[in-house]
């Protein structure tokens, strides 16, 4: 253990002893003690929000390689370092400017942003509380909460009868869905149960879980089980499917039409081709409801009706999109998810929930029945232990956050949320078709657009390109000026977006570099976008890309 | 959306409205506002924790059936229904006195216990960031300061030498551990990499993570692959066998010596009885450092050496036990755990933090390179993003919460909590043994032991008892009066121990039930433990409980 005492470090007074640290565990009796901590919880609120508003922070003002090196003590203090309000201090003066604020709204790149304040004191209380979901034992009401606010969601995607609710909100034997880490596990938990629906128990044969997936695929005598989602889809469903045994490959891309959306001609082809060869099997479809890189929408009811006519699982990744069912005016972008078998939505997504939580539910309320795990001092048989049914075992109370928040915001408050994030993402797209240096690459249908950079000259160039060939090489030299741009603008630290690569002519092999923007912060308003483009116009003009762009001159076509 | 509009629920004068969604996403600017937020911060953490020092709560005062019938409602209000300041007055009011108070010191019951005050800051602190580790792009520092602490872990396990720390700790390509969302997904990704690594790609194969289970059986030629772990594993290794398409079967349950530690000679015979069979392969063999049901620990040496041997991934589940390294004075008791090739510890257990968080730590640091996911738009190639390693994806960053406890609490104060659990554990033995109405059933090597009620007069037909049909009949008895004095006792609130199953004489086929205590509460002490054991003395004396020592006296023998 001579590695844990850190000679090196600044000498501390401080000590751990036995009083001390049975105080931390108590309620502080006196005023003083108490008023103590509600001024360290006071700098947590306003410390870190007043920097919060000041940086967008993903800069590389300080590069993370100097950065690095001020972490790379290895050792762990014996006695305390610091005391509470030292460590606060530090998180507020070292930690938060050097994190990533996420809650600014020139912050447009990824899926996580500003959320609501009182989501804050929501997860303290949680905290707080300390509550195990895994076993009423260690949650009493929070379990009967959770299946309540589970049923509510539920009802938001699948509008069943009354009736069906009251036989199953609170019933000990039943599960409309679950509480996840996120839409990862999430998406897990779907194929998983799919997986063991397709590869059932046979007379010689224990089902899956049981024996596995080699007995499984020799039981069933087949030669490949696959699940079909479209190229779009979050790359968790491929590791799903390398987690699962599945094997990753067997997760196939289909492609997808100009819209982005699965190319159901191809889907229709592809589930015909197997239904004609016994050895290979259709675990899941998969659809998404707000893709990752361009937020679109797959044909929800038209792949819904082929698996059903084909007997297939159907499978809704809707982590993105799904709290856009809360917005009347938008809900009908995801008709059909009522028709899948499963659907993941997150938590820290668009319910605006801090890190990290996702759900995911089942039409059919025993579909989770393939996915049961006991022990014997813990979700015995019988009981009405939540943790009966989960990937996770232990897990916090987000089904508390989530409640609150609805109970807080209504359904009335998402959907202005939604609506302001559809919408302003429309009014961007509007801006970039009015600037001639900018081509947007898909529409939004939610919240999210790509676009690129194009320099006038380098748009003739493209406009003249009508070969595969010549694009690509007028399309490279895009690539790289698309990628200088991005990563000058994060560099600069005022705004951020992000890039991903979309191929923008179904037929080329070369997929370009395309700049990617999520709209979720009500402050990220025209004038924000406006500065945001503003900026990139700017950046297009440094020479450093200017360089790029006569190589693309030069480049021969 | 009909269903979503709730007619029936008492009509609030509150209004979705922009302007005062606008207001919940920023700091307010005037004094008043910011005292209110305050406020509602000072009622989360006394009024909560006013509550938990008056009630353990584990009751069934309000019976679970009747309190799920105010958890009915399954309809979102489309305006909001309540503001923040009464959902926390709800929530303290309501939830609370229902919450099970695992706070207090007499609930020794189960691995979820009190948590120091500074855990709720620091949890608000992780929330109001809101960074998200998956990716460099929204967390920046938090990632660098994850690998950090992921290293300190690191090196309490194995204490590599200076020059390994300063080679990796800041290293984007390797990988010393990683944070996930419990014991579980950690114990799912150490066996994930196990997997992998023993069906690697051949010449016609491209590896298991990508073509599958059934395909890696049928390129490496094999009927069986299996995980052994002794009858003492946590159920999310079965689960893990279920889930990676290994098959829940093939985790297979090596029984235990009386010490309750993996039989060695057992676990030696299959090892070699594998050896022999080409058709077998062993993916892992885990041990355990710390058991669910008994706090036990396995002989960690020799079965890294029986591993070594063999070439088999040596897994050590510590998830309990981890932190015990933390000791001087116990460390030893976790002996070997530097030669695990994984090793999974929770945080939420002995690192006393708030729900929910584990870790997975592997041995080389290029171990995870089996299990990298790539995607266009995050965690692109080469790139430091944490999210390539991980089974889940968005994450939050208890790595700031684990960081900065062990800077308040440095190693010696965590060493002093699980010094108390032991020593506290073995008083507790020490008792039930002085007991005549006791059997202390396991001792206690960390802080969980098992035992159960044997009133007097069972105890002579009991210790008269020499054949296993005789032990039978009188444990048959005994399990009715320990279910029914742990439910009792559960349900008068004022004290809360489990109860499981666990074989007393190696050789009978009955399992008979036992209650579990688990301390590591500072707070639990002689004291409470001898009112635990006075309340449950009285309980037996009561008639429910004397009802069934007479059904006892007339069971044949």
């Amino acid at each position: 253990m001579n590695n844990l005492t850190t000679p090196g470090k600044i000498p501390s007074d401080l000590v751990a002893d036995w009083h001390t640290l049975h105080r931390v565990f108590i309620r502080p009796e006196d005023e003083k003690s108490r008023q103590t901590l509600i001024k360290y919880m006071e700098q947590i609120l306003f410390g870190l929000h007043d920097f919060l508003n000041t940086h967008v922070g993903v800069t590389e003002a300080i590069p993370l390689a100097a950065l690095a090196q001020s972490f790379t003590d290895t050792t762990i203090n014996r006695e305390p370092e610091k005391k509470l309000a030292d460590v606060i201090q530090d998180i507020i003066n070292q930690i938060a400017p050097r994190a990533v604020n996420v809650a600014s709204p020139y912050f447009i790149g990824h899926m996580t942003s500003a959320i609501p304040f009182f989501m804050v004191h929501l997860k303290a209380i949680a905290a707080a509380l300390n509550q195990n979901l895994i076993k009423l034992e260690t949650s009493k009401v929070l379990s009967v909460l959770e299946k309540q606010v589970l049923a509510k969601i539920h009802r938001m995607i699948y509008s069943n009868a009354q009736t069906f609710y009251d036989i199953h909100v609170q019933n000990a034997n039943t599960c409309l869905g679950l509480f996840t880490n996120g839409g990862t596990t999430a998406n897990i938990t779907a194929l998983w149960v799919a997986r063991n629906r397709c590869l059932p128990a046979t007379a010689e044969f224990s089902g899956v879980e049981q024996d596995g997936m080699a007995a499984a695929m020799t039981a069933h005598d087949l030669e490949q089980l696959v699940v079909l989602v479209s190229e779009r889809g979050h790359y968790s469903l491929k590791k799903a499917g390398g987690v699962l045994g599945i094997g990753n490959k067997n997760v196939i891309a289909v492609k997808v039409n100009k819209h982005q959306q699965i190319d159901m001609a191809e889907l229709t082809r592809q589930v015909e081709a197997s239904a004609q060869n016994k050895k290979i099997r259709i675990a899941a479809i998969v659809g998404i409801a707000g893709a990752t890189e361009t937020g679109t929408i797959d044909p929800l009811p038209e792949m819904a009706r082929l698996c059903r006519t084909h007997g297939i699982h159907f499978h809704v990744d809707a982590a993105w999109g799904g709290p856009v069912m809360l917005s009347d005016k938008y809900a009908g972008l995801l008709d059909g998810i009522s028709e899948a078998d499963s659907v993941t939505i997150d938590c820290h997504k668009q319910f605006y929930m801090p890190m990290s939580a996702g759900m995911v539910f089942f039409k059919d309320p025993t579909a989770l029945d393939r996915i049961i795990y006991h022990a014997g001092y813990v979700n015995r048989k019988g009981s009405v232990d939540l943790g009966i049914k989960t990937l996770e075992g232990s897990r916090e109370a987000s089904s508390l956050i989530l409640d609150s928040a609805l109970k807080i915001m209504g359904s009335q408050g998402y959907a202005l949320m939604i609506e302001h994030g559809i919408e302003t993402a429309r009014l961007f797209a509007e801006k970039i078709r009015n600037r001639d240096r900018f081509q947007l690459v898909t529409e939004p249908v939610l919240n999210i657009l790509t676009y690129r950079a194009v320099p006038p000259a380098l748009n003739q160039l493209l406009e003249a390109a009508v070969t595969p060939a010549r694009r690509q090489a007028v399309d490279t030299c895009l690539d790289r000026i698309n990628t200088d741009l991005q990563r000058i603008q994060r560099e600069a630290g005022k705004s951020f977006v992000s890039r991903t690569c979309l191929k923008i002519h179904p037929d080329d092999a070369h997929t370009p570099v395309v700049l990617r923007s999520v709209i979720m912060n009500p402050y990220t308003d025209g004038r924000v976008l406006d500065q945001i483009l503003d900026e990139q116009e700017t950046i297009l003009q440094s020479p450093e890309i200017l360089q790029h762009q006569k190589i693309g001159f030069m480049a021969p076509i």
